[in-house]
């Protein structure tokens, strides 16, 4: 099998066969049966069970190092969208996403969303660039100081990168800038984490740069967290990125979005020209549709830190009519920050799910923000398509049955 | 009883008993006996078992209408931090949060800003407004019908109340602001929601208003969610608020900050300074500090909808110095996107972990605000002062063991 | 005259009777024929000569109040371009615009941009509101006092509004919203001034409301400008305006257009779509292309504060391609900060270049806005054109010659 | 003489004689007398006089390739504030700050900061970095492509910075960065240009670059200026810089400043904190107070493209109290966009105006722009202190007399 030199997309489409679609039962959909055939599918395509996604207590030994004060577990509905075909960094793959929420509707509109975009072959998916930024700040008596403090830090470069590697296996220094604003110096330092979110190994390498540039420049005061990034939604990082920097795109072909969603490449395109209008007026990072509830909902069910679910949904939705008439869809999520090793990713219901993924361990984080990001675009495509078609109210009408109760509403 | 005039605080400090403090076991705090106290003490304080956080299996039945493609669900370790004290519009509460996470070191550092809270007589924490946000956007031919529409979408107000009110029994329109952008109009409509948080209601209103503006001003194209404001940090939510805006302050005694953080009034406002140059770098709308940790935690406890976190984790945190020389301290939360009824609020865990604050069903959601506005406080609190202390790295060192194994990390 | 309902537009293009194109010599732009000629249009025009543009030394007298230390004039190069056919709450107009500018070819740029709109019978333009924001901040023991506040100010605004009334004969407070921030209370006022900018005017006037408001409710402190938004660009401009709203729009025929620039309606839309992008991922207020340009040159020739070109270039372009092919252009300016009355308008140059535009003194700040408004939709129009069709270096290679010497530049 | 290796600061502070206070006339300060006085102070400081400046006209020729349509010059009132002393790249420089404004009071505002600053021994201002930014956007069919071209850019650097050196004496390629943007990449170019702004060489260069890039990757479309960062107020510039980064710091003594200003160093530090709550609010990259007065001032005066006013007016300003109890001042300007030679500098009243400087010419932008970044220090300082003293309104009422006539105003 050649790939002709026109096309450039991986033909590894072999991967793993097809997967069927997820049974439904349109009378009692959370009857026994089904939920039991979902089950099964999940061990199938999981290649063997999930006993606490299924109802098995995770015992307290699971909790260890990742809370005080345990008293259980908090249970959050689980569902499965897919299936999803994403062509990743390793390799192209079907799979069906877990989401754990409590929003009516959502799962379904991923599920949608992930159809139409097996119908033009699929997602790809790639992870561009990888950096955890911390950004220390040194104080000094005054600017004259903090820029000399700042020709040092940039020549310290390679002795931090050393003194990083030192001491930890996973995590490297790739990048120091320093900024001076004022009597202040931000260093900027960015590490990468291997499989690991690793903010611990980050935070960790930066109190010993820091304090190692604190000494050798005569800092005043060091503040080891002074530019505060973490799990706060900024304006840098639409630009900067931080985590996980990742692009999904794919084609949906015109025939099957009109059947799927009753609407058109155009009224995709038209849509979102009117939200780039809207989003302009709020001053937002987030030119995304949906991807909060996506992130937030694979990251509970993955033993992700869902705080962070404040910076992931950074970034752009791109809808394009082709010139063949097809929807040509992108997006750019330039701040994931997940893991597949550490965390709350190795035990109980999320070990499960990250399984489920095949993304379980070391090698994988990669592909998982990778199939992340495929999942936010199935979920913007699918909801602005109901924007466009006018289906959204009446969507959630049918499917939400979690309003208050009593007349009316 | 009378209140002096010195003090505005209410007098009412009789409320519930002051809770016991959480029992820990320093050799092995995931030990069964450890668990079970800390489960009794749950039960005294909620006023009953819990026992789907304790570990029995929820019932498919409490996932109807929240999921779709259900399959079980997702099991997330679950702490107590506390008891903090907070005078809310229902009165003076003491309480244990439930807090969700995998993020080691996190309910010890909110467990901890809680006491220190407590020492100065704990915190007053308000509702100050309410307000759910939609804003659909209609299209005309040019800028001067875009304007006609816009005054007579001034002039609809009292009509759309009306609309809205004859649908609904909990939603209320209550603000109605058009804008004219070029030849679109943004109109944006504020719902309040009663105790629920309301979107499904405020879209279905706003689909109702949209329609009957549109029919009225003749507009050419119509889009419900035209400017979205759901689910993502925008500049104008700091500002303008959405859902509900609290604020929480309280004073902290001089002596219990230093004894119990080692850093003083002083340190915290200058810590503070330091931060603000960081934020001011970054463009961003969250100048709280680890705001989306407890926000994240105890909304995923209480059956909320975390992709909330994103707008909810808006806001400020202000330190000060007072004459006496204590910590005065606030956070500012104007978007605060909870509820008490509706979602995923009345079955399984979360409805254990809502009753375990007293905040179950009706009436409540404006208390339960209040709580996690107080919450948000204590753990910036105690995480500004472990910066402060230069603690934040030994600290994660010590309590969190949820690092990918191997040597060095 | 009746106007067809289908056709909202005023039929009033009797107005101005049409103006003649700018004569330029193409061999000696700066020959003393051609600057003759073009000062004899502008005589034509303003109805009288121009005495100190042409050349005549200012009296020191037209300096008082304006300046401190003062030794003489600065002299900016001053061009006009046009005609503009501007459909203004006056009535149409057509205006040579004047423009105070170093930077060469912009001034061609703005004429063909102008030439371009009239092609289509002309801009529209209109002042959609008006309110000039003053935002003192009061300062209270804690939140809890900063609330009440909040309360009683809300009760004031009728008081205020009288105490305003009675000091000043131009200005009008005509809202305020307090807004709660921990122990701070943001007083948003807002006021009309008439046609002058009137900063000073409600400097004053919110210098009485925030003492009145201060003694009311025992602030502890109190900021006149605690919210200072003055010429600094922000994201509330964007969202709530500031000064004047002003929304100007324009139909391009097709042809026009492709023979004018040779660029196509589609082409337009395609590169505001890029443009889009871009301005996303630098998280601006400004959605414009050149406006500061053009506002500044406008401000500068007609005895503006040319500090506000921050705030006033705020806003956003909007291209469409009619149903018929042809190019809608519109500019939404939020923020226009002008006056044809006090600060620099009354006197020398600058009360020649309003007399030409035909708004010199009482009752002409809004069509002053309009007309500005309409000239940044032309700059943007032509800008976005040459870009298209990748003439921007070139032209700026051919008329710039302002680039320091020397071999290749 | 030798400097104390305790002390950093430069010893020169012979530079320049201190200068004379500049002459005002209490009954008539526009009356011959005054104006001659300080016309004379100008020749003795400038070595020579400023004929234009004084009221000559200035020769059409000066217009050349500046304007189109060239008509004469608009004349605005010009002041000096002063003496400033400045601690400079180009050594310690005492000078006179030429200003043109039409908001009475200014002049005397910032005039006052210089008293204040030279007070403690002078401000200290450096550059700290310089590269003016260009952004073209290439596009692609999908996103693998564009990140390939990202990969191809990236080491087409080197090439890329032979092509511009053999293009352009004065201008330098020093950085390049790409990002992949969906199936967009946007091209980062930083460029030096020597002592002009630079903007027509840094276009030129980047078409050049994005042109050979274009054909390198095989671009679809490629948009010169797709991410226009030009003349707009954003948030990357505050991190990120452009054009001239510049820092300006004194100390002023506290006695100096109580008896100046009424303010104490708290009291400075106080309202700062105030203003950050509402700058905060704002979402604005201006944290500074009024230097879009000083910037827009001085550029007009000097020549330079006021339409710039909209990104140098970004930056931050710092007050602390040293440990002694005087105040420590500083400002942050990372996007000063100035120069010495090209555009609007080398004729007319510009050319006097940077001769008064000691700015006229190549050598001189970075002193150029340390001594702006010392006026916004001075106006800044000023300003926050005649709020501190509630005088702003006051000052206003007394020397504004530009205020539209008619009783009360």
């Amino acid at each position: 099998m050649t790939s002709s030199p026109k096309d450039p997309r991986p033909k590894d489409l072999r991967g793993d066969p097809p997967l069927p679609a997820i049974p439904r039962d349109a009378k009692d959909d959370l009857g026994p049966q089904a939920v039991e055939a979902r089950r099964k599918l999940w061990e199938q395509a999981a290649g063997g069970p999930a006993p606490h996604v299924f109802g098995a207590a995770v015992s307290y030994e699971a909790a260890r190092g990742k809370i005080e004060n345990f008293v259980g577990f908090a249970q959050v509905p689980l569902g499965i969208a897919g299936p999803m075909r994403v062509d990743t960094s390793l390799g192209v793959r079907e799979v069906y996403v877990p989401m754990a929420t409590t929003e009516g509707a959502m799962v379904a509109s991923y599920s949608r969303g992930m159809r139409l975009l097996k119908s033009g072959g699929g997602v790809r998916a790639r992870v561009l660039g990888e950096g955890l930024t911390q950004n220390p700040i040194l104080v000094y008596a005054d600017a004259e100081r903090a820029a000399r403090a700042a020709e040092i830090a940039a020549r310290s470069f390679e002795d931090l990168r050393r003194i990083v590697g030192g001491t930890t296996r996973h995590g490297r220094l790739v990048a120091l800038r320093p900024e001076v604003v004022g009597k202040r110096l931000v260093v900027s330092l960015v590490f990468t984490t291997g499989d690991a979110l690793g903010i611990n190994m980050a935070a960790a390498a930066a109190e010993l740069c820091s304090k190692e540039l604190a000494d050798r420049t005569g800092a005043e005061k060091r503040y080891l967290h002074g530019q505060d990034v973490e799990k706060r939604a900024n304006a840098r990082g639409l630009a900067e990125g931080r985590g996980r920097r990742v692009v999904a795109d794919a084609t949906v072909p015109r025939d099957e979005l009109v059947r799927g969603t009753r609407a058109t490449p155009e009224d995709l395109v038209a849509i979102q020209r009117t939200y780039a209008v809207g989003f302009a007026g709020l001053g937002t990072q987030n030119w995304l549709v949906q991807a909060a509830n996506g992130l937030a909902a694979v990251m509970i069910a993955c033993g992700q830190d869902a705080a962070y679910v404040t910076e992931s949904a950074t970034g752009m939705l791109d809808f394009e009519v082709t010139p063949k008439g097809d929807l040509y869809a992108s997006v750019h999520l330039p701040c994931l920050l997940v893991g597949t090793v550490g965390g709350g990713t190795g035990q109980g219901t999320a070990a499960e799910c990250l399984k489920l993924l095949g993304c379980s361990g070391e090698g994988k984080a990669n592909a998982f923000a990778e199939i992340l990001a495929a999942t936010v675009l199935a979920g913007d495509l699918s909801l602005m398509a109901a924007f466009a078609a006018h289906e959204f109210v009446a969507s959630h009408e049918k499917l939400g049955r979690n309003r208050p109760t009593g007349k009316g509403a």
